[in-house]
């Protein structure tokens, strides 16, 4: 197939088809598309264009469309257009995951509505039992969608297994072998189900040795462990060991998209998770909280300043080098401390002790603190201001060596205390190494000039 | 298994093992671990140490150790401890892809010399070919391993060809389907492979509605699709449409990985791949370009001030104000740049025209602007500077207004010249709002003061 791209110009054929009832058109369009194409479409349309569009699908592909329609999208194209029995009619057809998803975005009564008029019982199960898990652990990423054997069964019952499943488990990847009371013990690949014999008894062929979970570990832990092991599933058990569902790849990748974006959001001091497309009152009040401590920070260094009255009246050229100080600052602050949020991420490998860190960070600090010092320094001079070149130097050293330091501790600090510590990398560090850098210099300078 | 845990103690203990040459130990431990697992621990040893455990493994587990170990580490430890007939006898193993990944690290004689020695001739002629295709494009990312069968064939003969790269395809998803000139047709997947019966021909099941990509595509945009289409394996065709190779899950993964960590590397200001263990040479080398580049921008705002000595000698007050100029550009400056960043990266849906970016953007900045002007005029009265009130109130809506225009406009321009666009949301923004916002704040209070 050719890659749809979403344009004004067809847009606007979709916009006159609905119109005019054009349902040739349309349903010869809806045919061609995927169903993750035709979710952008809607998202296009206004609320009863996209309902119109929405339901010549077939209930099938609805459901797969509606499943890929983003959270914030969904919830108000629901709200607005959607009876209970049109949820249940196409949550019937959700993976447990994904309806599970959906549900959530509903109001609590609108969500016992859905799941007590679910056709299939076997769902409504599944998702009552999924909801008990926050979002973002193992528990709720799983699916309950899967196919189980036991040890004691042949290759062609694991078939029939997988014919049986084959509307429920889109993608089958393995079979999980369990004993009489569920517990994990191991997975055949569909790949040994077709090369095997048919009479061939489970237990001589299956791996037991595998990689798996528990409902508790993080998303991050369990991406972790699917990107290194290069697992397209990993099966979820609980305590006892019992299998409980499995997590498929497609989330996962997903989960490190979001979890991506949401980093950059904080590092750019973006709260929530707001996008281009967003309304003007959304972006506005996502970006006010980081501008308002940036300016209460800021204040305070406009109070620091005022402090050196004295002094700044007496050699008013240190003005000059305000911008530097506090610049500088900053930059080394969100270096050092990104790389540091960045190692905490990988837990592979070895982690350094506090010590460590710090010394080769300050020897690193002390290279760039003298080479940014001396560019200074000349500079000091070329505009001839010689008595500032110490105050200058020495400062400026000072604030890189001191915004190491900050940003190596901060995001240690975070961590240890359950918080994110990207939260280190972002306009809290800046903000804090600005008004540091600021009176250091200050201080210095008070110090150098003995006015 | 239990998720492995590289621990100091783990760690000494293996060395001890190493030191005395304890094998039955050692053999025991490899045993255990899975090659991920233990091309971690290898980084952790000193290169003889690790030569020594690694030729403890069987050739094909060692294949795998070699392909999980980061591309800096495994080429310094090939350097030092592999002749080319060891480097031929794992490459020889290696998935074609990954066998390209590990050749690029060496020099061109070394890889001549390796791909001569192979002893799978179709592994050397699938090397040779993939060779010609930059690392991040489809051609780069496919590898040539993959199972393919002709529409006239059966599901038997499927399950044949399936036995027969059973070795050389580890993971299968589906079976390609192509003419007699190797042109892609469609697909069968494993699970229809597994349900149709023996006899089924080809023709009569498989899917000719399929996703797949041209050797030039770019990885992002296959990354994209396959995440959009949960795809676990996406087919590769040539101009001509016939099938070339295919990419996996597992390399998409890494690849959406790689490209966040170096997002944020760009935001953070760090040039070059650093990672918290390189030396101290490496990470100083990575940070100090935007440092001196933050540094000229900061002594370019001072010659601004300088040039202001008149108005700021006579209203020394004034220099208290400079930080909340910089730094308040310099963090509006990222929050818009950030989300044109991330909305340039989203493919899918429509992108807004110029003017409804920058209507919308400069309504948001006004509502900012205002807030963040009326916190920092009340702080003008209340440190008992009236005469500053409409200076810092202007200035900063002004500051906040230039400086949303420009983090709008600079990644729009980037990325039409063809530059990552990621760039403008880094130390570039901040250091140019900077900048801009000082030199804004000294113009108005000029204009206003009348000195």
């Amino acid at each position: 197939m050719a890659t749809f791209e979403l344009t004004k110009d067809y847009l606007e054929k979709i916009e006159e088809a609905v119109s005019k009832n054009d349902l040739v058109f349309l349903n010869s369009e809806l045919d061609d598309l995927y169903p993750p194409d035709i979710a952008s479409l809607l998202f296009e349309l206004n609320g009863p264009e996209a309902h119109t569009l929405f339901q010549l699908l077939e209930t099938e592909k609805g459901a797969e469309v509606l499943s890929n329609i983003d959270s914030d999208d969904r919830k108000r194209f629901i709200k607005e257009q959607f009876t209970v029995e049109e949820i249940a009619k196409y949550v019937n057809l959700f993976d447990s995951d994904d309806a599970v998803d959906l549900l959530n975005e509903q109001s609590i009564v609108i969500r016992e509505k859905v799941i007590a008029l679910l056709e299939d019982r076997e769902q409504a199960r599944f998702i009552i039992d999924l909801m008990h898990y926050p979002e973002d652990v193992a528990g709720g990423l799983m699916q309950k969608e899967l196919v189980k054997v036991f040890t004691t069964q042949t290759v062609s019952e694991c078939v029939e297994e997988i014919r049986l499943q084959a509307e429920n488990v889109d993608k089958v990847y393995a079979v999980y072998v369990v004993d009489e009371e569920q517990r994990l013990k191991g997975i055949v690949s569909l790949k040994q189900i077709v090369l095997a014999r048919k009479n061939t008894k489970v237990e001589n062929i299956f791996e037991d040795d595998i990689v798996f979970v528990d409902t508790t570990k993080s998303g991050a832990e369990v991406a972790d462990l699917m990107q290194r092991y290069d697992l397209e599933a990993i099966p979820v058990v609980n305590s006892l060991g019992r299998l409980l569902g499995r997590i498929t790849i497609d989330d996962v990748v997903d989960f490190i998209t979001e979890k991506a974006e949401e980093d950059i959001q904080v590092m750019a001091g973006i709260t929530g998770e707001a996008e281009e497309d967003d309304s003007v009152w959304v972006l506005a009040k996502a970006r006010i909280p980081w501008l308002v401590i940036g300016a209460i920070g800021s204040l305070l260094a406009a109070s620091v300043i005022s402090s050196f009255e004295g002094i700044l009246s007496k050699v008013g050229a240190l003005a000059m080098f305000i911008p530097i100080m506090g610049s500088t600052g900053g930059n080394v602050g969100i270096q050092t401390s990104s790389l540091i949020v960045q190692s905490l991420a990988e837990r592979s490998g070895l982690t350094m002790s506090l010590g460590e860190r710090l010394s080769k960070i300050l020897l690193v600090a002390l290279i760039n603190g003298i080479i940014i010092g001396v560019l200074a320094g000349s500079y000091v001079y070329i505009v001839g201001q010689p008595q500032l070149f110490w105050v200058v130097c020495i400062s400026l050293l000072s604030v890189v060596l001191l915004a190491s330091f900050m940003g190596t501790i901060t995001p240690l600090i975070l961590d240890k205390m359950g918080i994110n510590p990207a939260i280190a990398s972002g306009p809290f560090i800046t903000t804090a190494n600005d008004l540091i850098g600021i009176s250091t210099y200050f201080f210095i300078a008070y110090l150098l000039l003995h006015l």
